[in-house]
């Protein structure tokens, strides 16, 4: 499909040029094919593609999708369901109790919702860390958006969960390309060294992501010292775990030399500050892992310990809080912030720097329109920290994955909702009166 | 006008019977005559008012419109105009030039925005705090908010704004009565002891809330210190200045002792989680305060420093903050939390307990319906954390106040949105290129 989304205030979110201007934006295929402020040029894109569909943006914004970088999403149907209690009351009486009763259907139940509330909140492409991920390969192909589906294990369930990941690798290879998978070892204090070896191994082996939660407790922090004497970022690179394809959800209790290492390692930093906030883990040092050139991206978490999948409120709360946190009111700009949710994703979701999170030509053709028509958005006199500080889910009017509309005009494609939202409840309603 | 809210679920935010049940909730005049979860009670209401309006609420929450206790409305002009800067250049260069060139009829325009960005997002009630509040009493009529208007002064221009003070309560007296006004002196540090009193007694003599910033910064603290050889609590009550009728903004750097003085005298804590993040204020130790039985409330102050007026992201962030900074996850459950945005602010309007901001026979008809068809709201394994933790300003469908109707299915009345922002950005260029 060819489109040019017409007259729009483009924020491109590339690392040159102006920051937003005036323009065009074309899409052929899957790809972006002109990003311009030249009317001209528009023009000579209309005359070389005769059957495009032009969408007048007049009053709306084009930017990159947002990137979600770490997130439990069937978790949706434990929204609300035990909050402002204890960690270990939560996980024992409530979150292990609840998933140990989870079909795969559910589990991909609970995924379409949370994949219904990114897409029409503008995240287009999303790291997933759960159970039954090849299950949820049909999901994410059918909504249309893109996704890195994380397979989750212990040791508990190695053994179980590492065929998955070969069989969604499998249906990976099959479909759109816009789905793939990962190898998800849950953390260092709760997977053995040999374990975390063999994911990392399987990984390699397929050319897959690797992710892991790092150094999200001080109670981690205190059992990894204990066991290997060293910090849980040791551990891991001791391993050989830390590369440009591993993603590290949380980063909080980690030290200068950590922060180090997972700079000079690439990992992809994953930022949860609603989440570490609700929970009470602490506040990641954002602000000194950026100094140290490390790359940091902001997620959502799971709708546990959130309770949505809002990646506005996310970037927004990340700047709130290091600006909190260090006592710096010019901490962690709204630009940064903004760059954190789109472009730095890119890596995350396996994709080449500039590939992707950017509105460049030849990028993918993921990106949003959002309605700048809004009391909330006016007046403008910068229209990245309307974004930042006041920019809403529900502002985002269109939104693309891969070349293809999945929203429009806030009307998910091919979603029955009251449906979706009955059979949550049913759903919901066995699990919790089951056993 | 008689209505009646049908098969709705019904959250009366009331210190005793259920939270949320199934039911009606009717009003006759500008006051609530109906809440029951009994179909027969709702058959007898409709019976005796033959003429009433009924709204199908099915799937909708019915509940007390929120109550903002600290704002600058008419800073929406001034929205992202000056972020991620150091705070004393933030007030010299842009804050301060820019407030010096505003016109009263650009206050109103200003006001205006905020008061439709705060009744989209389900505020019926707030309080203002800026010049020129008499101008804007006739724009807290028009638009059919609930109002206190604080006649912001500092020590050079008490002179000019003590009898607008007096102007804004002869108009509020010809007005509907849900306009009110208050004197707003700036804060300890910026007004001398003798313009403090000068304002509380003009209060007093017109029967008048008062408002002030208090220990928003550790400067504050230094400078009261310096000054006084106290704190700023202690000054103020040592003036005389504290009492039921006082409204506190921030109240961040406070004592133990402190504390305990706003809690006995029955300040309205005003607690606004995100300006203090954003402009590295410091953490307001909210649950001390609250377990000293001090009543706090939760509102956005100005969106200078926010940058928006959006209470549900307020009410949710000091759940997050406190959580946070304590270090407790159990701290400030949702419940609290949305009682800090709904019956804790009846005293800050001037209300009695239970006047407001709670949904009872004889309450102020004030409600807010929310359109729990959204998947971030579903499922619903409890209504009241799915609100505090995914509530969105745009899930509010329907406002009342006062017994009208003043949005509906997210249209609100009377307003040119279009020309208002196109009035916005006229303004807002004159102001940034004049002078």
């Amino acid at each position: 499909m060819t489109l040019l989304f017409s007259h729009a205030t483009v924020l491109p979110m590339t690392d040159s040029g102006p920051r937003s201007f005036a323009g065009w934006v074309g899409v052929v295929g899957n790809r972006v094919a002109l990003v311009t402020a030249s009317e001209h040029d528009a023009a000579e894109f209309r005359a070389s593609h005769p059957d495009l569909r032009e969408i007048d943006c007049r009053g709306r914004l084009v930017m990159p999708g947002l990137v979600n970088t770490h997130c439990h999403a069937a978790m949706t149907l434990q929204r609300s369901y035990a909050d402002d209690i204890p960690l270990m009351t939560w996980l024992n009486d409530y979150i292990w109790p609840f998933e140990s009763r989870q079909t795969p259907d559910e589990v991909a139940l609970g995924m379409t919702l949370g994949i219904v509330e990114m897409l029409l909140g503008g995240v287009t492409s999303f790291v997933d860390m759960y159970y039954f991920e090849d299950r949820c390969v049909e999901v994410a192909e059918r909504m249309g958006i893109r996704a890195v589906l994380g397979c989750n294990y212990f040791d508990s369930n190695i053994g179980e969960v590492l065929p998955q990941v070969e069989e969604a690798v499998r249906l990976c290879e099959a479909g759109s390309g816009r789905v793939r998978v990962a190898v998800a070892p849950h953390s260092p204090y709760t997977v053995s060294p040999e374990n975390l070896v063999r994911g990392k191994e399987l990984a390699d082996r397929y050319g897959l992501g690797l992710m892991t939660h790092i150094a999200e407790t001080r109670d981690e922090i205190r059992i990894v010292r204990e066991r290997y004497g060293c910090t849980p970022v040791e551990h891991l690179d001791s391993l050989g775990l830390l590369d440009r394809r591993c993603i590290g959800a949380h980063c909080i209790h980690v030290t200068d030399s950590d922060i180090g290492t997972l700079a000079a390692r690439g990992v992809t930093i994953s930022h949860n500050p609603q989440s570490n906030m609700k929970i009470s883990s602490g506040v990641a040092p954002v602000e000194q892992m950026r100094r140290a050139g490390a790359l940091v991206t902001v997620a959502t978490d799971g709708t546990c310990s959130n309770n949505d999948l809002d990646l506005w409120e996310e970037l927004r709360t990340a700047a709130f809080l290091q600006k909190s946190a260090t006592g710096d009111p010019t901490a962690l700009p709204a630009w940064e912030a903004l760059r954190m949710a789109t472009a730095n994703g890119a890596r995350a979701m396996g994709c080449a720097d500039g590939e992707l999170g950017v509105l460049r030509e030849g990028a993918l053709a993921d990106l949003i329109v959002v309605d700048l028509q809004k009391p909330h958005l006016q007046p403008i006199h910068d229209v990245v920290s309307n974004l930042v500080y006041c920019g809403k889910a529900s502002d985002v009017d269109t939104v693309m994955v891969d070349g293809r509309i999945v929203v429009e005009n806030r009307r998910i494609e091919g979603v029955d909702l009251p449906a979706l939202y009955a059979g949550a409840a049913e759903a919901v309603r066995r699990i919790t009166t089951a056993g």
